[in-house]
């Protein structure tokens, strides 16, 4: 695409703005930029300011590390939620995934990433020893490796299992199988091979 | 899809936010706002304020109508372009694509829409009042109609054809015809018609 003449260096840095979030080209932000500027003083400044906001105020939580508007964020800091089970988290898209599922009643611990040594990411630069505080100082009784089943996190899993082995914590990690309304002949092997080893007792109540 | 559930007001306030832009939606959102997460706090405010600010300080040329940071825009002012010729267009948008095409040396009149009674939009919510004015008193030679192939954009064509017409001005229209490296199978039947109809005498500079 040939690069935009814009008539107003306003609108060519709003552009250039847009345009550097991943996945918006430039058409894109022109489209955006203009819907906008057919906004309110007001609604603008709304917007430009709840990222100004969110990344100024922000903070973690200092139990899971997940993101809070508080010291302690709402989900460790609920009593109705069963404490004594941990889940561990690559990020916090996935914490969200997970509470919408609305299948799940423990608390998290947001690892910050994954170890990948392609990357340069390794143990250290993980919260992966508060982890290991967390489950030796609370009663923890499960932890559950929710993490991508790659190559990463499978040595991620593998990590965190070495490093929680002198606990009695019981370590689970997330089923693999078929998804639900996927059809067998369009899993992966590997997927599919899992899903018979990892077989499930078929009951009336199963859904 | 489920509502997501976010354990920050701050972040809940931001994806909301996105997700008011069209074409956004709310895994998009969340998607972007943790991207501007990951970025400086000041990398954040000149996002933000990039869109404060135009909002707030952009001008719309005077002569033209198209956006601008002064009184009297970049290309109306520019003394190389040819003040004789007048391209009547929708919106600022036409005037970049146009622009972005290269060929086109003349001025603009950005109308800020197209006549629509059934959006309810007449020709006194449009610049074409101004538009008569400036073929009057200005030394317009040629005003060019580039708008859209709708019914209201033939509409509004005919509507400043009218009122042009006790002014001796030459009025043209841009060409309809088969997109350059589109197939003629393909073209819709009153394009094809229209490019018969309109067709150009064939020379070895025609590209």
């Amino acid at each position: 695409m040939s690069h935009h003449q814009f008539s107003s260096s306003l609108l060519e840095n709003a552009v250039n703005e847009f345009a550097k979030l991943p996945g918006i080209g430039r058409k894109t932000a022109l489209r955006l930029v203009l819907h906008l500027l057919k906004q309110s003083e007001n609604e603008v400044e709304l917007f430009g300011n709840a990222f100004i906001q969110l990344r100024k105020e922000v903070v973690y939580c200092s139990v899971c590390h997940n993101i809070s508007d508080t010291e302690v964020c709402a989900i460790c800091g609920n009593p109705a939620r069963d404490s004594e089970t941990v889940c561990v988290v690559e990020n916090i898209k996935d914490v969200i995934s997970i509470e919408n599922t609305q299948q799940y009643r423990g608390l998290y611990h947001v690892l910050g990433g994954i170890i990948s040594p392609m990357d340069g990411i390794g143990p250290g630069d993980l919260e992966i020893e508060s982890l290991i505080n967390r489950v030796e100082k609370d009663s923890v009784k499960e932890v559950i490796l929710a993490l991508s089943a790659t190559m990463e996190g499978d040595t991620t899993n593998f990590y965190i299992f070495r490093k929680l082995a002198p606990s009695n914590v019981k370590i689970t990690t997330i089923a693999r199988g078929i998804a639900v309304g996927d059809e067998l002949e369009y899993a992966d092997e590997i997927t599919l091979g899992r899903s018979i080893l990892n077989r499930v007792e078929f009951t009336n109540s199963f859904k």
